[in-house]
């Protein structure tokens, strides 16, 4: 079913991409953010997958977006047939990119293929350098990593050289973007990258 | 399973609290900074759960505290199985209190018990303030609510009357304490009303 998405995607000459990240870190906000720095290079749909509520489909729809909401209903991850169901709602021919927003969560989503192209991985500064370390599946099976809330270093402890270690052992040579969603620090570069990765594929 | 978990606590008159959160929302950090507030009032053992590493155990055994590690090699909670495993490795003749620090997660592990008398939910400032909407199984399941790094509110958008008002919703009359595991902050009425808590089992 995965491969089924894929397909999908592929025929409609849509790059997909996936996005993870644990609760608050930021997935919503660096979808806004990312629509804003793309300056209209790439035209952008999204899935935003949630236990409950249509909080995030709101915001991307006022952000003029065209999306579309998967409410797992306490699955803790999104599913090939999940996304399956939801393509049908977004209008695919009129699109360039769709990012996936993934349920927040840091285990179940890793070990879920859905048929997007790339895997991306929000972590957040707030959450504590030792993450790489705690949750090895999720940093091991993504092609890019943005390093989110970078504005609140001076607040809370958080050794970067300890950070980028346990993302080295696990993933070598992570693509990865330091960014902050709030002050837009980081997101040209990012967007810029995305956008190559988009028409070279 | 989870009925003979809490029958092993009672026999050895130990309370039992099972802490949930978010990866990084500061479950460690809230119980080293409970042994400091508890000024000795109670013998406090501690349970690390996650996926991978001993780090959270060795941050536990550096303050004194007995403790043990679950890695869950994957699973996204713990389960009454893997705590029974666990229990013969803390002297519970020995204590008053067992915290269970679960694997970060605001999902899976509200759907298991284990065998402890409460749940608790750590809650964090930049997280953001719709989290009880979109994660209402957890805030529904837990009998008291910790609202850490409010440090942070001056440096992060987060409307307090709509997450209190979400939670109320979920939980009517949740009892909250507003906390900062690194300042402080609010350490001493939760360490209090957790002590009233113990003695009054």
């Amino acid at each position: 079913m995965a491969a089924r998405n894929q397909d999908t995607f592929d025929k409609a000459k849509v790059y997909a991409i996936n996005i993870m990240a644990s609760p608050g870190a930021g997935k919503t906000s660096l979808i806004l953010k990312t629509l804003e720095a793309l300056h209209g290079r790439l035209r952008l749909g999204v899935i935003e997958g949630d236990l409950a509520t249509s909080i995030d489909t709101d915001k991307a729809i006022a952000a003029g977006l065209p999306a579309v909401q998967i409410n797992t209903g306490g699955e803790c991850h999104l599913d090939a047939v999940m996304l399956s169901n939801a393509l049908p709602s977004l209008p695919l021919s009129e699109l360039d990119l769709v990012i996936v927003e993934n349920v927040g969560n840091l285990v179940c989503p890793a070990n879920f293929k859905i048929g997007t192209h790339m895997n991306v991985l929000i972590a957040s500064i707030p959450e504590g350098d030792d993450k790489p370390y705690k949750y090895p599946g999720m940093y091991r099976g993504v092609q890019a990593l943005l390093v989110n809330k970078i504005d609140l270093l001076p607040y809370v402890p958080f050794n970067m050289d300890y950070f980028r270690q346990g993302v080295e052992i696990l993933n070598p040579g992570l693509v990865t973007f330091p960014i902050s969603a709030k002050t837009g620090e980081g997101m040209e570069a990012w967007a810029d990258w995305l956008v190559a990765r988009v028409k070279n594929a």
